[in-house]
Protein backbone atom coordinates (compact mmCIF):
# COMPACT_ATOMS: atom_id res chain seq x y z
CA UNK A 1 0.00 0.00 0.00
CA UNK A 2 1.34 3.14 -0.66
CA UNK A 3 1.71 6.17 1.60
CA UNK A 4 -0.52 8.31 0.74
CA UNK A 5 -3.29 5.40 0.84
CA UNK A 6 -2.20 4.53 4.52
CA UNK A 7 -2.53 8.09 5.78
CA UNK A 8 -5.81 7.68 4.46
CA UNK A 9 -7.10 4.62 5.95
CA UNK A 10 -5.45 6.24 9.39
CA UNK A 11 -2.39 3.44 9.70
CA UNK A 12 0.21 6.74 8.92
CA UNK A 13 -0.11 9.68 10.59
CA UNK A 14 -0.39 12.92 9.15
CA UNK A 15 -0.99 16.01 9.59
CA UNK A 16 -4.66 16.90 7.99
CA UNK A 17 -5.95 20.07 7.07
CA UNK A 18 -9.02 19.89 5.43
CA UNK A 19 -11.35 16.92 4.05
CA UNK A 20 -14.22 15.83 2.23
CA UNK A 21 -15.41 12.76 0.17
CA UNK A 22 -12.97 12.73 -2.26
CA UNK A 23 -9.65 15.19 -1.55
CA UNK A 24 -7.41 15.09 1.88
CA UNK A 25 -5.24 17.88 2.44
CA UNK A 26 -2.03 16.81 4.77
CA UNK A 27 1.08 18.86 5.45
CA UNK A 28 4.25 17.78 3.46
CA UNK A 29 6.68 16.63 5.60
CA UNK A 30 9.11 18.42 3.60
CA UNK A 31 8.14 21.60 2.93
CA UNK A 32 9.02 23.60 0.38
CA UNK A 33 7.79 26.91 1.91
CA UNK A 34 5.87 28.33 4.43
CA UNK A 35 3.19 26.62 4.16
CA UNK A 36 3.36 23.34 1.84
CA UNK A 37 0.10 21.37 1.69
CA UNK A 38 -0.65 18.42 -0.60
CA UNK A 39 -3.94 17.51 -1.80
CA UNK A 40 -4.53 13.66 -2.10
CA UNK A 41 -7.04 12.03 -3.88
CA UNK A 42 -8.76 9.24 -1.57
CA UNK A 43 -9.24 6.62 -3.97
CA UNK A 44 -5.91 5.68 -5.47
CA UNK A 45 -5.13 7.04 -8.61
CA UNK A 46 -1.20 6.71 -10.03
CA UNK A 47 -1.41 10.08 -11.56
CA UNK A 48 -3.45 12.86 -13.50
CA UNK A 49 -2.53 11.26 -16.77
CA UNK A 50 -4.62 7.88 -14.88
CA UNK A 51 -7.17 10.21 -13.38
CA UNK A 52 -10.64 9.15 -15.29
CA UNK A 53 -13.27 9.76 -12.37
CA UNK A 54 -14.82 12.95 -14.11
CA UNK A 55 -16.06 14.11 -10.80
CA UNK A 56 -12.66 14.18 -9.06
CA UNK A 57 -10.94 16.24 -12.16
CA UNK A 58 -14.23 18.23 -11.79
CA UNK A 59 -13.52 19.26 -8.61
CA UNK A 60 -9.74 19.50 -8.36
CA UNK A 61 -9.47 22.99 -9.07
CA UNK A 62 -12.25 24.12 -7.34
CA UNK A 63 -10.91 22.03 -4.17
CA UNK A 64 -7.73 24.26 -4.82
CA UNK A 65 -9.47 27.35 -4.43
CA UNK A 66 -11.68 26.58 -1.07
CA UNK A 67 -8.67 25.22 0.53
CA UNK A 68 -6.70 28.06 -0.07
CA UNK A 69 -9.07 30.12 1.19
CA UNK A 70 -9.71 28.13 4.58
CA UNK A 71 -5.83 28.12 4.77
CA UNK A 72 -5.48 32.01 4.41
CA UNK A 73 -3.13 31.50 1.26
CA UNK A 74 -5.04 34.04 -0.90
CA UNK A 75 -2.98 37.19 0.44
CA UNK A 76 0.50 36.00 0.31
CA UNK A 77 -0.48 34.03 -3.01
CA UNK A 78 -0.50 30.61 -3.77
CA UNK A 79 1.46 28.33 -6.42
CA UNK A 80 -0.75 24.97 -7.28
CA UNK A 81 1.78 22.31 -8.79
CA UNK A 82 0.48 18.82 -10.20
CA UNK A 83 3.87 16.59 -11.35
CA UNK A 84 2.66 13.98 -13.75
CA UNK A 85 5.40 11.22 -13.86
CA UNK A 86 8.96 10.58 -12.93
CA UNK A 87 10.38 13.17 -15.68
CA UNK A 88 8.35 15.68 -14.37
CA UNK A 89 9.48 14.80 -10.63
CA UNK A 90 6.46 12.81 -9.38
CA UNK A 91 7.56 10.70 -6.51
CA UNK A 92 4.67 9.39 -5.20
CA UNK A 93 2.85 7.42 -7.70
CA UNK A 94 -0.81 8.59 -6.09
CA UNK A 95 -2.26 11.86 -7.59
CA UNK A 96 -1.81 14.72 -6.14
CA UNK A 97 -1.87 18.72 -5.98
CA UNK A 98 1.16 20.84 -4.18
CA UNK A 99 -0.29 24.32 -2.93
CA UNK A 100 2.52 26.08 -1.62
CA UNK A 101 2.66 29.82 -0.04
CA UNK A 102 5.24 31.66 1.38
CA UNK A 103 8.95 31.72 0.69
CA UNK A 104 8.04 28.97 -2.10
CA UNK A 105 10.95 26.66 -2.97
CA UNK A 106 10.97 24.34 -6.23
CA UNK A 107 8.38 21.09 -6.31
CA UNK B 1 -6.48 45.01 -22.66
CA UNK B 2 -4.34 42.58 -21.08
CA UNK B 3 -1.57 40.67 -23.26
CA UNK B 4 -4.20 37.65 -23.07
CA UNK B 5 -6.85 38.97 -24.18
CA UNK B 6 -5.30 40.52 -27.48
CA UNK B 7 -3.75 37.72 -28.30
CA UNK B 8 -7.80 35.81 -27.73
CA UNK B 9 -9.07 38.25 -29.62
CA UNK B 10 -6.80 38.21 -32.63
CA UNK B 11 -5.10 41.49 -32.21
CA UNK B 12 -1.92 40.28 -31.08
CA UNK B 13 0.05 37.06 -32.71
CA UNK B 14 0.87 33.62 -30.70
CA UNK B 15 1.42 29.95 -31.58
CA UNK B 16 -2.26 28.25 -31.22
CA UNK B 17 -1.63 24.42 -30.04
CA UNK B 18 -5.09 23.96 -29.55
CA UNK B 19 -8.19 25.67 -28.12
CA UNK B 20 -12.24 24.74 -27.20
CA UNK B 21 -15.22 27.35 -26.45
CA UNK B 22 -13.50 27.95 -22.39
CA UNK B 23 -9.46 27.53 -23.01
CA UNK B 24 -6.61 28.16 -25.31
CA UNK B 25 -3.05 26.86 -25.71
CA UNK B 26 -0.37 28.29 -26.63
CA UNK B 27 3.15 28.81 -26.57
CA UNK B 28 5.09 30.83 -23.75
CA UNK B 29 7.14 33.78 -25.43
CA UNK B 30 9.72 32.69 -22.57
CA UNK B 31 9.74 28.68 -22.54
CA UNK B 32 11.13 27.43 -19.32
CA UNK B 33 10.93 24.18 -20.61
CA UNK B 34 11.71 22.38 -24.20
CA UNK B 35 7.50 22.18 -24.72
CA UNK B 36 5.66 25.30 -22.20
CA UNK B 37 1.91 26.03 -22.84
CA UNK B 38 0.23 28.08 -21.54
CA UNK B 39 -3.66 27.30 -21.04
CA UNK B 40 -5.52 30.33 -20.94
CA UNK B 41 -9.27 31.28 -19.80
CA UNK B 42 -10.67 33.14 -23.09
CA UNK B 43 -12.93 35.51 -20.67
CA UNK B 44 -10.31 37.53 -18.58
CA UNK B 45 -10.00 36.42 -15.28
CA UNK B 46 -8.04 37.45 -13.02
CA UNK B 47 -6.34 34.43 -11.36
CA UNK B 48 -8.06 31.27 -10.20
CA UNK B 49 -9.08 32.97 -6.70
CA UNK B 50 -11.13 35.32 -9.06
CA UNK B 51 -12.55 32.23 -10.82
CA UNK B 52 -16.14 31.92 -10.02
CA UNK B 53 -17.04 30.10 -13.26
CA UNK B 54 -17.95 26.74 -12.49
CA UNK B 55 -18.15 25.49 -15.86
CA UNK B 56 -14.57 26.56 -16.11
CA UNK B 57 -12.98 25.59 -13.42
CA UNK B 58 -14.52 21.85 -13.95
CA UNK B 59 -13.06 21.77 -17.04
CA UNK B 60 -9.35 22.73 -15.33
CA UNK B 61 -7.89 19.30 -15.22
CA UNK B 62 -9.50 17.39 -17.79
CA UNK B 63 -8.35 19.80 -20.40
CA UNK B 64 -4.74 19.76 -19.23
CA UNK B 65 -4.99 16.08 -19.46
CA UNK B 66 -5.98 16.31 -22.80
CA UNK B 67 -3.89 18.67 -23.89
CA UNK B 68 -1.06 17.12 -22.85
CA UNK B 69 -2.29 14.02 -24.34
CA UNK B 70 -2.32 15.96 -27.67
CA UNK B 71 0.96 17.28 -27.51
CA UNK B 72 2.91 13.65 -26.65
CA UNK B 73 3.82 15.10 -23.25
CA UNK B 74 2.88 12.21 -21.63
CA UNK B 75 5.88 9.85 -21.99
CA UNK B 76 8.15 12.69 -21.18
CA UNK B 77 5.61 13.53 -18.43
CA UNK B 78 4.68 17.04 -17.30
CA UNK B 79 4.46 19.84 -14.85
CA UNK B 80 1.16 21.52 -14.39
CA UNK B 81 1.68 25.00 -12.76
CA UNK B 82 -0.80 27.65 -11.36
CA UNK B 83 0.42 30.57 -10.11
CA UNK B 84 -2.09 32.75 -8.43
CA UNK B 85 -1.21 36.35 -6.70
CA UNK B 86 2.18 38.56 -7.12
CA UNK B 87 3.64 36.45 -3.62
CA UNK B 88 3.42 33.53 -5.86
CA UNK B 89 4.99 34.54 -9.08
CA UNK B 90 2.25 35.76 -11.39
CA UNK B 91 2.57 37.91 -14.05
CA UNK B 92 -0.17 38.29 -16.44
CA UNK B 93 -3.44 38.89 -14.51
CA UNK B 94 -5.41 36.69 -16.61
CA UNK B 95 -5.97 32.66 -15.36
CA UNK B 96 -3.52 30.58 -16.63
CA UNK B 97 -1.68 27.30 -16.55
CA UNK B 98 1.16 26.43 -17.17
CA UNK B 99 2.66 23.13 -18.85
CA UNK B 100 5.75 22.56 -19.14
CA UNK B 101 7.26 19.20 -20.48
CA UNK B 102 11.21 18.40 -20.80
CA UNK B 103 14.13 19.88 -19.63
CA UNK B 104 11.99 21.65 -17.11
CA UNK B 105 13.11 24.90 -15.03
CA UNK B 106 10.85 26.92 -12.66
CA UNK B 107 7.66 29.30 -13.21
Amino acid sequence: MCIFCRIIDGSLGATIRWQNEMWIAIDDIHPKAKTHVLLVSKTHIESLEQAMDQALLESGLSTVQMVARTLGLVEAGYKTVINTGRGAGQIVDHLHIHLLSGNIGNV
